[in-house]
């Protein structure tokens, strides 16, 4: 409501104090604007130049992000990023147009970084959701086995050589170094899915396993954090909340596929009974939220409960009607998934010229050498798979991404973290991040599966 | 993130406490997430039985959201509707998930609520911005006088109607009786244009009369709303803000609609360059967002930019292959805009066994009846346009919805008006907003234009 807007410039009555919120509403709703127009062109002029490169778009788009982000242009900043209102570009403009109050400027700082990072939020369960949609059940099944081997080898070894080599090499505490391990863990399954989906590697049995490895790493991930968090707290595991969360991921996974096949029907049949625009579309987001959602509520990831409604929607023979009603929605809300992961980096951190870098610098090498080897062994667990890529199911584990982050985060937060150890973990997680979608697409030109296909698409075309 | 939030339950440490918003982020999400699923099981419920019962359907998605609101099950509850976090039957239930603080709860509930009232706002700059590009400039400009004159009068009439009758009728004061007859003047164009594309009217002559009355009402909306602001408060009129307003309101909609006719071009060309995901959507989102922030920038309306924005790019020969894409984007928001409008609706005040609301419900009854009349006699000011649809036009500018709600809480907080006034108008805003969608839906079946072409279906089918 710009109403109230201009009542803000008309009228500075003390009696419409108690509306302050109400007030700065069209404010927040300009930033909000501002901001996507800003994260927009962020994700197209870096996806495109990208593309040009012969790079795949994701990877553009994080740079576009760091580029308008904390690292560069501070047009779209967050505070949970230490920033403040008056370190946001947009917010001096929204100021040099309206006229603020200090505390005002504060207030729609925080909802506006609050909105946004709800809308990549939305953005990130969408791409999760898409996936699922576009991902085979009946293949991703054949591959289940492989896909957990992948995913405790992928747990497994990055964790033990890096909690190891910081304990011996470094001579690093046990507890710290246990965390840094841990924070080597979780694969980031929205960049690397995007990247096979964008090489149209999805479907492929290396894409399939990857995928399948990576939800899997995501529920790993946080139990792995469940665990270093108590240790790091009391000194002790506490079991029961272990079991919790490995039983309630198990359950919800198989359980939501399971149950899935009826719903199924019931579902195109309700399709096809409504009337009103949004027939198809309504329903499918009312049982992704709502998964989405569920998946939130106990204590797992919401991504992973989009991801199993995009599965169980994918067996309808409504399929490719609403891959084709979805694409639209996720383009305009996956880009402020991916140029908020990159916004949020601050690329300071990789300074050495700065001297308190240097340290983090140091242990960061050390980790980004276990991240990388770490992931690729797995690539030599799959057993079964004759012809496999067994380079690209290795590299399509590396992007740690925004878990990573979380981890940093919460170490740095617990006092379990010192300062170098913090930076070399976002160091590690920036670079693996950025690494990942260039070494895939490297990875994925080695396959024999590759060049196979297209030689046959040469004899055909 | 749902790492953290299980961090919450781990770990209780005051060395977390400065990350407060962090903790609570994923919760806000769960929040979000549920209001989005019971937001489009209202608009979808409520929508296919209006369907049924031969009403447009976004009757019904206003009254799904009068259902699911402030009236009855207070799931969809807004802080600026007076609620409180504890009215809130979804704050109720993340409580039993979460385990939250009272301080927790409150900010939850703010964070939610504003995010799902920006989620709305968004929907009504995409309701817009489909207007805009469903819309035929050419049309528009051809009964461009008679918009005008339709919403001229329909201003005029029931401003005056309406501080007259108040203060002979009602010996009401001077300038709350200028308010009310104020709020009686602006059209909701989301209402009227929805229903008129929901009916296929959209394109015709009346269509194209009353979007472009109501666009045109929206302005001089806003210019009322200064001048009865000033008043109220200086007792003088800001002739200086009006003529601002009247100017740039002017400049903005002509400019960026003779600038479109160049921008046309290069938009084509650009969208088709580019190579990645998102090549069409993504700058025409550049295109709408930027003109709704700019809209809202110059103080009037971010739905004005967003209208402009889609007329423009309704002349391209991409439109539909647009119009295409936009639809799902605006199925999934569109809808959270016309549940949000019901859902803080409270039908509370429309109780007569309530003594307190007598008195508003008589004035009431004079404000409703001023609101139609005062709109319907608008249809008789179209001249030149032989065989036109009278009566739809004057009925099709009836709905006033959110833009008189402002009237009345802006009336009500500067102390303007007393309760039983405001209520009144309250209830006017209501009752007209419920009326417009099936008059609309009875004046178009009276057109002799659509018999005609009714009958000519007849014959070819």
């Amino acid at each position: 409501m710009t109403f109230s807007q201009l009542i803000v410039n008309l009228w500075h009555s003390p009696l419409l104090a108690t509306t302050n919120e109400a007030e700065n509403a069209p404010i927040v709703l300009a930033g909000v604007l501002l901001s996507l127009v800003v994260i927009y062109l962020a994700s197209k002029i870096g996806g495109e130049l990208s593309k040009m490169a012969d790079l795949p778009p994701v990877l553009g788009e994080l740079i576009g992000g760091v580029v308008v982000g904390a690292s560069a242009l501070h047009l779209v900043v967050f505070p949970d990023g230490g920033a403040g209102a008056s370190d946001s570009m947009i917010m001096t403009i929204l100021e040099f147009i309206n006229d603020l109050s200090p505390e005002a400027v504060t207030s729609i700082f925080q909802s506006q970084s609050e909105i946004i990072s709800v809308l990549a939020e939305l953005g990130v369960i969408i791409l999760l959701f898409e996936i699922g949609l576009e991902s085979d059940l009946k293949e991703l099944t054949k591959v289940g086995y492989q896909a957990i081997i992948v995913a405790c080898v992928g747990v497994a070894v990055p964790f033990m050589a890096g909690t190891a080599g910081l304990i011996l090499l470094f001579h690093a505490p046990v507890i710290p170094s246990i965390f840094a391990g841990a924070a080597l863990t979780a694969t980031s399954i929205g960049i690397t899915s995007k990247v096979l989906s964008e090489l149209g590697q999805l479907k492929s049995r290396e894409g399939q396993i990857i995928v399948g490895a990576a939800v899997i790493d995501d529920i790993l991930g946080i139990i792995v954090l469940a665990v270093v968090a108590s240790l790091a707290k009391t000194g002790e595991v506490d079991i029961f909340n272990v079991i919790y969360l490995i039983v309630s991921a198990t359950v919800f996974l198989i359980g939501s596929i399971l149950l899935g096949k009826y719903f199924n029907q019931s579902f195109v049949a309700l399709a096809n009974k409504l009337q009103t625009r949004g027939n198809l579309i309504i329903p499918a987001f009312i049982f992704a939220f709502f998964m989405a959602f569920l998946g939130n509520a106990i204590h797992l990831e919401a991504i992973l409960g989009a991801f199993a409604a995009g599965l169980v929607l994918d067996e309808t023979d409504k399929r490719k009607e609403l891959d084709e009603q979805v694409k639209p929605v996720a383009d305009i809300l996956v880009p402020v998934f991916f140029v908020t992961v990159g916004a949020k980096v601050d690329l300071g951190v990789l300074n050495p010229l700065v001297p308190e870098n240097r340290p983090g610098l140091v242990i960061a090498t050390f980790l980004i050498v276990v991240a990388i080897i770490g992931k690729i062994v797995t690539g030599w667990s799959v057993f079964g798979q004759p012809g496999i890529n067994r380079l690209a199911v290795g590299v399509g584990m590396i992007p740690r991404g925004e878990v990573g982050l979380v981890f940093a985060g919460i170490g740095a937060a617990s006092g379990t973290l010192d300062k170098p150890l913090q930076a070399a973990i976002i160091i590690m997680v920036i670079l693996t991040t950025f690494l990942a979608p260039p070494c895939l697409r490297f990875a994925f030109k080695q396959s024999p599966g590759e060049k196979e296909s297209l030689e046959k698409a040469n004899l055909i075309g």
